[in-house]
């Protein structure tokens, strides 16, 4: 199989930069092919603006959306931007590792989404009826691969527990997995969190590499997050909201899993 | 008073930029003194890396924050880093403004606050010991000021509704609300966002300032966000968890605001 990595951070001989090494030699050594996009060393343009295409704007200002469109649709993509989408086309599964910073993701590597993620590419496609709201959720260019996370943090896990300072680390994510992720259609499996990384000798650095070999090992048979897809019928449309009778009286970000309750349910 | 607006739109021509307009005029109006970050126009540099500082590495490898906090102590910050932090010092009022793309920040105001909020100015300030766990989460560098989102979205406010695919707004910017802004000190006034831009005609538009407007001439006195000080007994240190007496039961974000009926209890 195919394997996207995208790697954002910017010192090779980092913790990081180890764990990179080690995904790509275990996926190898497996038999997989890997990419790696390693944005730091790429001196990746972080910010999304008009020098994205390389043709005229298409109105007299610039407008994100539509000259993204008209650059994707008529082959005027820089070349950066248009090399990332062929590789994720490519890929079978796509692994995004990075430090969370600021409880997200690095700048440079939230810029490689807004410039990858093109209008007509990973957002805008597919017809908008009374059934569909576009190929999205679930659907999508990017649907039928996989993607997952590796993300270290200094904090530690507590802090990051259901009922820790800094939120959920599920719930901090959940703007990635789902809203990048699972949007253009990605199966999203759960994330490889590596916490408190002041932490790391090489006792625990081995058992870091053990169960991440596990976690690679088991990337094409892992059941991904059961996020519910938008126009199977549990969201009103155009709305969008989720059925009534379906996860009554919740809320939050949770209500987006298909509970394992819910598959008895006629 | 004094306020700094941050602001990250590539097109001075656009609804962000004419509502930029607006609030510094309104703000100016009213006598405040008003500075703007205009990040693409001052062509901001958004990724963190060894250039930030002006001197050598302090190790053989460069480390984003132990290299921050030598940069920070000893003056060797380079200088677009130095200047926001001592606009920032200035203010009694933040706000940031841009689009929400893919349910954040643009990469480059990402940028603004990972190089800008240095370890020993936003991060790591204060002791620890068993009873503080650092100056944070509504105490440090910045407490006493206050702090708002101003946000675009194309979405309909029904998508980031409580029952909403794309996940309840307050849910979404979480990360920023708490984890950026409360936690070197601000105080964070609820949001000001705006839906489905692409809707926007001239009568909507005078609506939409109308009460921008009025959020602005209240930024002195509306109450924050009623976010939980860390260092004030309701979380366990150092697991940092919040103590099981509080809310108790509850899981997620909404678990870090003081509920009202708490304030009866004795």
């Amino acid at each position: 199989m195919n394997v996207l990595l995208v790697y954002a951070h910017p010192e090779p001989r980092s913790l990081n930069g180890a764990l990179k090494d080690f995904t790509v030699s275990r996926l190898e050594a497996a038999g997989h092919s890997v990419q790696v996009s390693d944005l730091y060393a790429m001196n990746w343009k972080a910010s999304l603006d008009a020098r994205d295409s390389t043709g005229a704007p298409l109105g007299d200002r610039f407008d994100p959306s539509l000259d993204s469109k008209h650059a994707f649709e008529n082959g005027l993509q820089s070349e950066d931007i248009a090399l990332e989408q062929k590789k994720l086309l490519w890929a079978d599964a796509l692994i995004l590792q990075f430090p969370l910073w600021w409880f997200s993701m690095p700048a440079i590597l939230k810029g490689w989404v807004e410039r990858v993620y093109a209008y007509g590419f990973a957002y805008g496609v597919g017809e908008h009826s009374d059934a569909r709201w576009g190929d999205r959720y679930g659907e999508g260019t990017l649907a039928g691969k996989r993607a997952m996370l590796i993300v270290t943090t200094g904090g530690w896990e507590s802090h990051y527990g259901a009922r820790g300072i800094n939120g959920p680390i599920d719930d901090l994510l959940f703007p990635i997995h789902h809203g990048i992720l699972y949007y253009p259609g990605f199966d999203v499996l759960p994330p490889f969190v590596i916490y408190r990384t002041g932490k790391m000798d090489e006792m625990r650095y081995a058992a870091t590499c053990e169960t991440l070999g596990q976690r690679l090992d088991n990337l094409w048979t892992a059941p991904p997050i059961p996020f519910r897809p938008q126009n199977a019928g549990a969201y009103e449309i155009p709305a969008l909201t989720l059925r009534a009778d379906i996860a009554s009286g919740n809320t939050g970000f949770a209500l987006h899993h298909i509970q394992s309750c819910e598959s008895q349910s006629p």
